[in-house]
């Protein structure tokens, strides 16, 4: 399971701006690809150094710079001064355990988002801070480690199909946003597949790990709740933004952007309001159990404990020879048969009180 | 009981627009029917092909298209390019996990409902995306399978009855929408009744098949809930809407149709109110249903253990012969029974202790 | 206990408008009365025929026209048509499960009011619609049986005393609202005495039966505050309105009324809270009963079995004579004394550790 | 405890305006004192009759009139009539049950406000209203009995010191509802006492007597937040109204009074937090003790049963002479010692077995 | 454990304005330490007396005064008269008990934040109020006591990197607040590896101190949350201000400081939700544990009370020379082994039994 909070002390004490990489190591080595478009133009390539990106800014086709790996500061660094980034915005880049927002600068947008992925060996949700300068003619993005949800968006670009190639660089970010997005109706659909199986299981035969997994899902959710909530007021204020680097076109696409956001954190809190009621049903479900066990018990103590006392009682010594009082049943003829028969009377008689208070 | 999520995954790494059918295929063949009204004529037919119905777009009287079944892209496709709709609302139209909503575009405005029904049978409750599309002089719906509550107001299209023929498109798409509003009252006294069932099951004899049968209405309640509540803002984002498309004649009947809406959503809290009510209910009557059987079990040991540990002393072998200190009792005259009346006394003492707890 | 939900199934698939009354039947006949007065002559005559009311549209004097009984549509569709009410308004009339409201037309206000009386023999709280029309000289009043709570208000009609036969029919309105809201207090008192009731018996002696009162009432909570919340935006709407029918005079007292409003919503929402801890208290209550059930059980079991074991070692039948190994005990002097003295003993020590552990 | 709701149904059917005291008499007669000063001049003297105040109305100095004692209604509708107080003003003042509220009349301001008493026998909280009508150069005050928070107050006012004697009629409407504010802290500190002792309690040694005080708590609390909450309103609609009755000088002390009022909310608000956790603590020290209970007793039947059935086999008659097969362990040399060691071997083992089960 | 709540009733009764000090006395003397700098010239001195403090006022330089130690009123009061504070903001400062707020006056603006402080050895969080002038040129701040979190930020002076020693008053106060906030995330964490260290135990091996150690943790989230949450709307009015003590330059920094305390926020409200989850699972494993040594018991008494009874029944002394049917079994051939052999039957029969019932 994630830790709960990342190191964010080890920035203690350090002046606002100050770049310090908050956050795990995921990758070895910082990789910057670079793809370069327009509709007529396609490039893609990996930079040696951070220096190769630099004539990109100032071309008028599409540039986007894909930054995979945060801990070598100095290129983030150099990066960020070309491009005329605001140190603060960089501090926040470096520093992983950001909430999503948006910010808008006058010459571009800044935008932190979560990348969630599903890791299917450890049934576990994994987070990752994506985050996204959007230029005139740049789009800037950083992810912690190497692999994203981006290879169809690549594909489509190489393949100069669909319109983005014919659209600038607010469409290049709006899809980048988009397919996040759509990943995380995946993780959704995951999920949905547990508190499914945790419900058949809830239901024909809960253990104390079933607590354990609603426990892990409720934990979950707590997370997921966290990383897509304040998507809404991101795009809600891309949409509504005045800023000039977005198009009057791409507006329709936010909205619709928006409408997916929206379905994402409807469908996480149908999931809580579920999760939240199993733990009602398992302690039903227990206290159900514990009712059956506790009759189960009351019935053999109250059949067999007077049958016992009864059975100790002709198990006295007292010496009839010193009185005619002292257990004359001892000698009847009957005495033994009447016993037994007093016995099952007494099973009869007990079955029935219970049959009546329906525990049987 | 319907699938949690829908498989939206299926549209990862699309691009936007992109037109996939997300959801299951209800019915064998797409349907299309076609109603053509004004106040003096009628006209109802069902089309061969999708191009049959191109020639009314043009047309002055008020035309509703009726699609039921969206597996057949190829066929929303060509309608949708015919009626110059966004290729996005088209994809809306096809991933029927969507939220309730209303888009106001130039020429037309979009709605997304959902249409309830109740299964008598499985006593579930199963949703259909309606997609409407009101334009100047036509509606557009799209349902997933045959089949729907608009059987009444087709008749009094065709009987001339009402002002519906009087009226344009917009009251069309008002009537349509009054419908499936209407139907959720029916699915809201069904719901009623079998809260009121089980209310009365839990006061009579909770059984674990009753916590089963809260837990399911609650999962149903949290889908009516997440099907209803959206629709208040669609509804008033259409009375507030200042699109042409809506005459000032029909503003009245929205307002009713709003009324309606808060009133179902009011029902749908109310019952959540009475659902969450009602584990808690159970869970009191089981505790008090443990604790009557603790007591039975209770009074049975505290009265037989002691007369069981009394008739074990008086069983004892100690030998009288080897002491006048052993057991004389047991030559006593009067042994036995001053034993039986001991005996006795501890089951008197017993009871009146019991009675004194109240636990008799 | 009133229905859940009343059957408005009954209106699916009618077009809207229809006029079809939901609801029970609870009066015979309908009866209309009549009221007309102003300052200076007062008139008041049951109306034999619904048409009997239509000349007093027109005359300059304020005229009440109260319709006791909904079930004969004909009468509100006749009286509707006269006093251009809008056949929506009609609808919501009959449909008497709608929820508080209010609509501003321009010739008349349109308000839906629930009254709740409090049945004193079945202990339980019933409502009834209430609809008014305020038109400019006339208010019309329609409820669904005979009975209602403005019986002093007709008195000091009557006595034209007060300043309600100096003031128009806008502060008519006002005071057959302000007696509805009144009547409020009057059942939220007896609620409260109920709760307090129920708080007593919970500290006292908590039973199965305590359940079913707090359940009972949380329902009856629920119900009303389903009628009473709505009101605040009622009123409120009617304070803020700029309705030229509502004299400036008249505001100082809606701002009164509206002050009694939010001490009712106060007052239902202080006793949600209390009723709400209160099975919290009954669980509790529970938990220590069985706690002390499982003590008595524990003390008598812990300190017998043992007992009952030490009888049973010196019962057991082993032969003396094949052993000086075998039970020597039992022909010891002082055999059958040390035993009891061994027993009182470990009675001693249980006692001793019950008592350390707070049990006794 | 305080009954819950005051008997306002006897005000029903009476018109709006009629003055009906609603509370209980809680002094004997109606005490009127006058202060009256400017800062040269100080007065203060207690009225024999009503009209010995009237003078004081057209006076430019300060005038402060309270009234401690609502049950002579002459008085209050008098005094109400020479001051121009409207009727419904008079009505709120006499009906004790009212929530804290301002209202702003052209002429004067008029508040209600609930002063807060603890009665530290009976660890009670007591409230009484204050009523409070601030004109230009006056101040009239309501209370039900005599004794109040303001002697402080009075003393600054004797002596002259401090700027009260220099401002006017507003600082000291100010004053005295700071005072009453200020009062509030001695009851949170009391209650947050309590608090304290009842979360010591919990962890020593929770009885049912604390599920009880914390139900008192908590009921004291609900009555507290009514109190509290709507005087943020109160003091907010003060702060931020327009009337000419409020000087600019005043406004920086309504800031502050403002922030006080958040305090205590914030504070109740936070004592609700920490007394709705305790109910939880509680049941899982009950549910803790229960299973401590059960363990104990397991352990005595699992170790004592199997012995006392052990003892029971040996206790057995069956006769040696008709068979060999017939418990000849009876005749063994070491029957009897084997038999206690076997006894001491099932003892050892379920030692053991509970050890391994972390029950000892 | 912190005091719930601090002697605030000191006050009650005196003007406002009054300064009294609300809190402990947490340091010997009071200490006033100056910093006055610009961008050339650094001064670092401890005042003897608070006169010294006096011409710094005057300066073009900014200067920053710190006081550690409130309980030398008269330093405070001359200190607020010659900086032309409002006697109710000196109140406001010594009061340690306020709440997190902004106060913007004219020619300065009032801040109130809370320090938090972890403390290793008790594991608690202690909290210190924390109150700041800002003037055009001067920030004075009050602490409680000596030692806060700001030595960093003073090396940061006296080193003159960075742009603080370049830039106004303005940023001194943000690089404060900014310290604070940072400050907080150090608790976070440490409260994040308790959270952590309990979820644990609670899965491995919860106890009663579990519930004792998740009551204290949630305590500390409610105090924690109380100091939060006001935060956000301090920084928020700060951000929102028009007030010309704040440059241009430094709003985007405030945008910062915004984004980290809505993170903190946010953070506090996710462990909220974490451990109000906890409670939830202890009750559901104490309850799963307690099924458990039910059912050991039931299974115990279950097999061994019948074979008891069995037992019994033969070692009743009927006396079988009284009749043939006096337990002729004790004198058959294989009476011992077939008791010995049913007694077999009855244990195997119970664990088939309890096998099937999935209780082994």
């Amino acid at each position: 399971m994630a830790r709960i909070i990342k190191k964010s002390s080890r920035k203690k004490g350090l002046p606002p701006g100050a770049l310090v990489h908050i956050g795990d190591k995921k990758t070895e080595k910082v990789r910057i690809s670079i793809i370069d478009y327009n509709e007529e133009s396609f490039q893609e390539k990996e930079a040696e150094s951070v220096e190769e990106c630099f004539p990109f800014k100032e071309k008028p086709t599409v540039t986007w710079l894909n930054i995979d790996g945060l801990h070598e500061i100095d290129v983030i660094d150099k990066l960020g001064k070309h491009f005329d980034v605001h140190p603060l915005v960089l501090e926040d880049i470096l520093n992983t355990d950001q909430r999503p927002k948006i910010e808008d600068f006058d010459s571009y947008i800044f935008f932190i988002l979560k990348m969630i992925y599903y890791d299917e060996k450890k049934e576990e949700v994994h987070t990752e801070q994506f985050s996204l300068i959007l230029g005139h003619n740049f789009v800037l993005s950083f992810q912690e480690s190497i692999g994203d949800v981006f290879d169809a968006l690549r594909d489509r670009l190489r393949n100069g199909k669909g319109k983005i190639r014919r659209m600038g660089a607010d469409y290049l970010a709006y899809s980048l946003i988009d397919a996040i997005v759509d990943n995380y109706f995946v993780i959704i659909e995951k999920i949905g597949e547990r508190i499914e199986g945790i419900e058949e299981e809830l239901i024909d035969n809960p253990t104390s790990s079933t607590v354990k997994m609603i426990h892990d899902l409720k934990r979950e959710m707590i997370y997921l709740r966290k990383s897509v909530w304040p998507l809404r007021e991101v795009i809600n204020g891309l949409q509504r933004g005045e800023s000039d680097i977005i198009q009057k076109d791409t507006y329709i696409y936010l909205r619709d952007l928006y409408d997916h956001t929206i379905q994402v954190i409807d469908t996480v809190e149908t999931f809580r309001d579920m999760i939240s009621g199993m733990l009602d049903i398992y302690m039903s479900s227990v206290s159900n159990k514990m009712n059956e066990v506790m009759k189960v018990l009351t019935i053999f103590a109250a059949i067999f404990i007077p049958l016992t006392f009864l059975a100790g009682i002709y198990g006295m010594n007292f010496n009839p020879e010193a009185s005619p009082f002292n257990m004359p049943e001892l000698n009847w003829f009957f005495g033994y048969p009447m016993v037994l028969i007093l016995m099952l009377g007494v099973v009869i008689i007990m079955l029935i009180y219970f049959k009546r208070k329906k525990w049987l």
